[in-house]
């Protein structure tokens, strides 16, 4: 009689979850179910393991909406099955990743500590749960550590993750449980927070009425516009939640976000999203948003005075800020935020039909934002046009890419001028 | 028979401070009492509540000193009321804050941890006192965080508050007890640190005597020179420390401070102070003025060669550095103290009653400096300048302030020549 | 009968090491074997005090490699001595300095804990022991500070430490055991990490044969070349890892010392020093590697089309490198490390016999690397004209040096041009 498999056995047993209903109906989600059936059981049968569960997230709104979603879901199952309220602080951590992907910097601490609760505490390896992050090329290497020391790894991303063949892609070599629309047809409409949010409801039903407005705040903070979106910000509506309180909420989380840095912040993020005392909670989000917008129009009122504009002849507005001298730096919102806030402005000015190319440029680096128009009527896709200019200039040691219509370019210094005039040349060339 | 209410009354009983005497004559002090006397009685009542205590205060020689006072007061009466040796490292934290104020960056990370501390260790929320920080309105958004979760705040602060109505200032919307002496018509010549030793000698009378000598120290490090200064530097030099002592041990608190950078580095700051072994003391305070003195030389001899000085028609020497050119950068002494020394030296030159303005600038960026003759003669206020400047030239994003004589202008980089050509055109009408 | 002095003089015989062979023939270990002994009992009687001990390494492959040496000689005979499996935790600790002196930043961090130590958990100070670090005159203001607390303190290092009067250098007023080839007639080839696996052999001599394959890695890690690097490179080889194998290790260990910064990362890097398990000790290897090379291959990339090249008309091949402008910053290989590489693509075309001089700049610094050639043919010796310029060009406030033929230049921004070109007419008119 082997002992071992027996207990085993039944571990495996009682990790299997539910499978719920959805919150929205959606034909992605239906062909995602046995992915995040998946997730949520190699998550109930780390608790059940006594191995401890490290969540490492994006450091946005649906990056975070995804965390405190697994959190909630995970800590009353890790203080009923150690019987021991202290149990949560041991065996789950969330932190977030400042990068949109899992960064070597993230692997080198996550594996020092992982390692030496091992040796010190006698500890089992955790389990790795990536949310809004992990799908990517460049999650690859600090993936492919990871698994030297055979941890294992949950997925839950919304980003494109390269090509797709037969439901699998590059980064599955390493990951245990992979969940993300793109394997199924889907597209980043469904956020990370949403999918997050519907397997915390399958590795813990009893928090769900808790949660269940955190989909519609990560939907409008990734902008998302989706059928499956709307029905998430609705249900934040029936929640109490109206789309502007959502808003707000996903500004305050992204502003707090900026000075966190590190620290998950669980508690003041608790109150920001509405999961503990409701009237500090409608105070910290007025104070939050106030201040944002405060420091938002500052940096507009600096950046839109040195916007240079222009319509090129094949239609496209085309807006150039040096974002380095024309705004502040190290202050939030950052260079990317600010490139939005900038490109967000003449959006509103001309509409959200008009194609429409917003370039923020410092010394090394710029930051793109592009209408859907752009993309639908002339084929816009800027990871392309990274892949074209990295080939044309190698000597520009030329990075980067992100969303068909938003992302980042970096290329060393002594060739900005080059890199920036090509990219240019490749916006007045759309379309021809 | 409501006990909780028996036992608050009793502890509130037991928290009532001793109006003991004031170190020095002062008239201001005098008016101060009441305010001081409530700041040390919230002290004491946290103590016997259970509640910890968290001190920030500003990372130079006056803040420390400030924050070092009320350690010692408190230290030996958690020890007492917790009846275990251990109780000060649980229920005591002293932390530097980098800027003059209590930044976001601060009370995130403060907030932070002590909501953990309240989920995960039971405790109370702390009793936050702010010392050398907490009056202006650039502390307002920090500490209204802080109040939307019910902590109690004391500020002991000697810097400018804004308008003062019927005693109360701007920030008071969010702090319980205020100690500043532009409450009652002072000015900033009484420190932060003698005023947090005034009130550690209410907290804790038996600890005064090994505090005295430091608000001379604190005196010195804020060039403090009223007759109320004077009098806490006669009092430091009955204890033993020469006025020269005292600006060494100063300037090596300020140098110290530069490289502690979060940390509070109580035993090295406690030998710096005197408190604690009196030979290491005497090595420890020549080692590190020697090499402080050391790099302001460095710093001196790259700047002053490079330093522009002119005297304009209106009989001020004007003098303008490129400190990010013409210094080292992420060293000792920072910009601020690097232009400090510099107008020193200026000073030395012409003698202190002659009008001398000091920019120093960097990309983004300029400190000044200037002697009270400039105010005395021309009304020279740098507040008043900022404020001017920033409505000129609103696309500059023009922010600082500071002293009368002294503060820095900060603004986006693309606008500096703009920013600063403006300001030296100020100081060039000056006196028409 | 005096009870303390009999318990000491116990613990200093227990403390007497056995004079263990060293792993190779050498007459400069022969003369080193005293100080080597001392270092080695001097770190036995730590551990049979119960004194901590703080092991300081500079974050390179040598330094790291002596770190783990006298790890693995000192953690089984913590375990013993306090017959605790915990103790290694307590009274041992690792840390990597990025600086290749003991900075004033590390020693503050130092003495903060040891010093909170003491008076928090009523532990004794801590033996300090300083790898690959602390010969230097740039070492003292941090010895000085730490010999004030009258913490003992051991160095073992292989750099320069100027002029050796009777076996002594400036920093032994600071320093305790002073380990260090230069003492006794020898130079830099004998590396850290070869001279702390001799220690540990004497320390811990059971532990030798695991640890007798990191001599190698840190001579080729230090691209160290003299009959004794060879020796040990020929051990390692013997031990199982070819030489190119001990290069690739080396590469690794650096690549991952970027990312690891303040933390010494001991599981990871145990697996990458091979002292754990085999299987996952080649696949990180691999996996490391190949990523540290594609990164090397980036930083080329951008670099390499933008070298200057010209021959002199003294023979010398002179390249320079714009390298703030022409890689990548913020990102591994660093500044100085970029310049090795491009030095050595150059050295790879005409030779190691070439006189070859490589400077690649920054605004405010410079790193430089020459091929021994230079020295030989025209005596250059790089500390030397860093001494000249700084005289030469005082208010540039020149800093810098390093070894004969590699080291660096600091300066302000302002008067870069002026000592970037003095430096390269020092090298027009070597040989004049």
């Amino acid at each position: 009689m082997d002992i071992r498999k027996l207990i085993d056995d039944a571990i495996n047993e009682r990790a299997e979850p539910d499978d719920t209903e959805f919150l929205i109906e959606s034909d992605t989600l239906n062909l995602l179910r046995p992915m995040m059936h998946n997730a949520a059981k190699a998550i109930r049968r780390a608790i059940l393991d006594g191995r401890s569960i490290l969540v490492r997230h994006h450091a946005d709104a649906d990056g975070i909406c995804a965390g405190v979603a697994i959190e909630k879901a995970v800590v009353p199952l890790l203080k009923e099955a150690n019987n021991n309220s202290d149990a949560e602080w041991h065996y789950f951590k969330r932190a977030p990743s400042k990068a949109p992907f899992y960064e070597i910097e993230d692997v080198v601490k996550d594996l020092s500590f992982a390692l030496e609760d091992v040796e010190r505490h006698g500890q089992k390896l955790p389990l790795l749960v990536l949310l809004d992050n992990g799908s990517t090329e460049e999650d690859m290497l600090a993936l492919m550590k990871v698994k030297i020391y055979d941890i294992e790894v949950v997925v839950i991303d919304h980003h494109f993750p390269g090509q797709v063949v037969d439901r699998t892609v590059a980064v599955d070599e390493y990951v245990d449980v992979h969940v993300n629309p793109y394997l199924v047809g889907g597209d980043s409409q469904i956020t990370a927070g949403a999918l997050a949010v519907e397997v915390a409801n399958m590795i813990n039903p009893e928090v769900t009425e808790k949660i269940m407005h955190l989909p519609g705040i990560a939907a409008v903070g990734d902008h998302a516009a989706s059928d499956e979106a709307n029905k998430y910000i609705e249900l934040a509506a029936d929640r109490g939640y109206t789309r502007d309180e959502q808003d707000k909420i996903a500004s305050c989380v992204d502003f707090e976000a900026f000075y966190l840095r590190f620290m998950n912040g669980r508690g003041i993020i608790d109150t920001i999203l509405g999961l503990g005392n409701k009237e500090k909670h409608g105070k910290l989000v007025n104070a939050l948003y106030n201040e944002s917008l405060k420091r938002v129009q500052t940096q507009l009122r600096a950046a839109l005075p040195n916007l240079k504009t222009q319509k090129l002849p094949n239609g496209i507005i085309f807006n150039v800020l040096d974002v380095e001298k024309y705004a502040h730096k190290f202050t939030f919102p950052a260079p990317g935020k600010t490139c939005g806030f900038v490109h967000d402005s003449i959006v509103q000015k001309y509409g959200e039909e008009t194609p429409i190319v917003t370039l923020a440029y410092g010394p090394d680096f710029s930051v793109i934002r592009a209408t859907d128009a752009v993309n639908e009527m002339f084929g816009f896709n800027l990871n392309e046009i990274v892949w074209k200019l990295a080939k044309k200039i190698p000597e520009a040691g030329i990075d980067g890419g992100g969303h068909e219509c938003a992302g980042s370019l970096k290329f060393v210094e002594g060739l900005s001028k080059k890199v920036l005039e090509s990219f240019a040349k490749e916006v007045v060339d759309l379309g021809k």
